[in-house]
């Protein structure tokens, strides 16, 4: 049986509404997916996580590998087992993690930002794998797509990734095509591996390729011919939102033609727009640090386009404001009608109430927008819906 | 009508059961009051105290005086709105936290420990009240009783604390003795502003006289004498336990001949024995850092005396450790069967779910303890379940 199945399509756009069949339930898409890279979304109980209507979170081979490792959370019943959570987990490879000690910060090359400048810890690249150095106890580590499939395991992860070299934006040409060789070469050794050990899992190639057209038109057949149950999206994808949908674009059209039936999952990539977008052209899934951590640091999502849906509430000008931060929104800041003068005082002040309500009403927001675009394309007003949304109105909230 | 009425007493010792009324509700007592110092307890959302079954919470007037100020959150409706919590409200008088700038760390110092060396910004203590150095702003600052008295009832609290001088426990005798006839006096001035302005709340005044006797029975007679609603003991209560419980002792055995009808407060006092001992010696209602402070810092509690109730989570022998906290705890992580090797993992990353975890299961033990004190004391059978809890028995966990 596939594993994904399309329910209904945008007659206008790539825009698809699916049911994400995995061992620990089924993900109605399009779906956000929230990070929990260590074990936890930062400071939610995974009860709570379920409460705001989430089916599947993302867990972090490379840092669950390093500490507390594979094995020992295998010996406590899985990753499921060790952070309470019933519902489905997606994880990354590490390949992101790992190029990142390189590559500098891989966020902001990914996103075509200069900048970065975090001391580099790997140690040598190579066809076997990677050598770095941990940052958690300074030992010399080394990871090998085996190794990453072996974690992933012990792991008990639903939906497993293959081990890819994660190419920044700013290299050559020349070295992202070999690199993105290297990624399917390394994707069939993730397949073998796999074939030796048996896994239920399901099992995600990606694509890599950079911002080079013919090199992700390769990537995505390399991936599309492999026996891989899904697809994911990763690497550089531009230096602005335009070049970036581009990337995505060429990467889903070419999908719809070579794997229709199977579900694509976007990498890293969560603003709203992104989001917005992202369904558009085709994407199932999402995964992004970005409501979670923006919450950390006192913003909250509002429906406002000119803003890029952020309200910095450490700001002066909230200092007495009495209106709660999304009229109608069912989080708990919001339906308690809890000021954006209150998350001021929090966020100016550090409180960890702060970010704790920030985080909730962000995942809420989130939510929302997700389930009000699967609503859109399930009734056929897609087109409608999503022009709305962009435009800045607020997803309906529904119960979860 | 009298706002506490005892319902049942232990024959035995002063132990009694109670029911404290608020302008926001009744609080049963005996009752933990967690801190809420800055408009929240840290980590937590109003509704989940609500929950874990608190009647009553306790904040800062020093702190909210000095950020965000009594007035924008009586603009904002008062403090019970601005944090969105319904219930009960005490909140000190700003007295303790002032007088820390000045003698150190007074929590060290009122639990006899030597140590603090925190710069104090005390500029002047006089007849009129206390001139200081804001730590938010640098700014120079004077609180006086009757300051006090309106920032509270700017906040809007249920129950108004005198403002009085925490006298240290490492200070001559004779500082002491007229430290402690300036809180007399300052209590007076603090009822005549009451008298002026109307207010609704209770009002309780603060017993002092560090580890004297005749100066503690001086300040219960003066305090009985005075139109308060109920009576906190506060300052120094010693330099181990033996002498914290000498000193409470004194000072409810004498409440209970001049003042048996009114509600007795412990300030700042609150791990396990402590509140043991201080329900058998006839205190209602305590508040205490603790329990919150502990969970910030990767301990839990649970049912052990020769741990002085403590786990410390982040020790390597949990890494491995399958079993949950405490067997039959209905919080978040034990209901979830969520192993101390998870929550060595969380406290040792730092992870914002570990705080959040250990807050809910700290206050849910609490909770659990002050509800089997009550229940004991209302069946009659006190003796025994404080022997028994005092000996390392888990509190029944009820519901709230």
């Amino acid at each position: 049986m596939p594993a994904f199945s399309t329910i209904a399509s945008d007659p206008a756009s790539r825009a698809r509404a699916g049911l994400l069949e995995t061992a620990h339930g089924t993900v109605a898409t399009p779906a956000f997916v929230p990070l929990a890279s260590t074990a936890s979304v930062r400071g939610l109980v995974a009860e709570e996580v379920l409460a705001l209507g989430f089916e599947m979170i993302l867990g972090n081979t490379f840092h669950l590998h390093l500490r507390p490792g594979g094995e020992l959370i295998e010996g406590l019943g899985g990753l499921h087992r060790f952070m309470g959570w019933e519902r489905a987990i997606i994880t990354d490879s590490g390949g992101f993690q790992v190029f990142s000690l390189g590559h500098g910060t891989v966020a902001d090359e990914i996103k075509g930002r200069r900048g970065g400048g975090r001391q580099g810890a790997i140690l040598a690249i190579d066809e076997e794998g990677v050598r770095f150095r941990s940052h958690i106890d300074g030992g010399e580590r080394f990871i090998t797509p085996e190794l990453s499939m072996e974690v992933q395991h012990q792991l008990g992860s639903d939906i497993v990734l293959a081990f890819d070299e994660c190419t920044p934006f700013n290299v050559e040409r020349d070295y992202t095509a070999r690199s993105t060789e290297r990624t399917h070469r390394w994707l069939s050794r993730c397949l073998e591996w796999r074939a030796q050990h048996g896994d239920a899992s399901l099992f995600y190639g990606i694509v890599q390729g950079g911002v080079h057209a013919d090199l992700r038109a390769e990537s995505v057949a390399a991936v599309a011919a492999s026996a891989c149950d899904g697809i994911a999206v990763g690497g550089s994808l531009g230096r602005d939102k335009e070049q970036m949908y581009g990337v995505v674009e060429w990467c889903t059209r070419d999908l719809a033609a070579l794997a229709p039936e199977r579900p694509r999952h976007l990498l890293g990539i969560g603003e709203i727009d992104d989001l917005i977008w992202g369904v558009e052209l085709g994407i199932d899934t999402f995964d992004c640090a970005m409501p979670t951590r923006l919450a950390r640091h006192g913003v909250a999502l509002v429906p406002d386009p000119a803003t890029r849906w952020r309200l910095e509430l450490d700001r002066p000008r909230w200092r007495d404001a009495p209106e709660p931060l999304v009229e109608g929104c069912p989080c708990p800041a919001c339906s308690a009608g809890l000021s954006r003068a209150y998350l001021h005082f929090l966020a100016r002040g550090g409180e960890l109430t702060g970010a704790h309500l920030l985080t909730l009403h962000n995942l809420t927001f989130i939510a929302a927008l997700m389930r009000e675009l699967r609503e859109a394309i399930l009734t056929g007003r897609f087109a409608e819906v999503s022009a709305r949304l962009r435009a800045g109105h607020a997803p309906a909230y529904g119960s979860p």
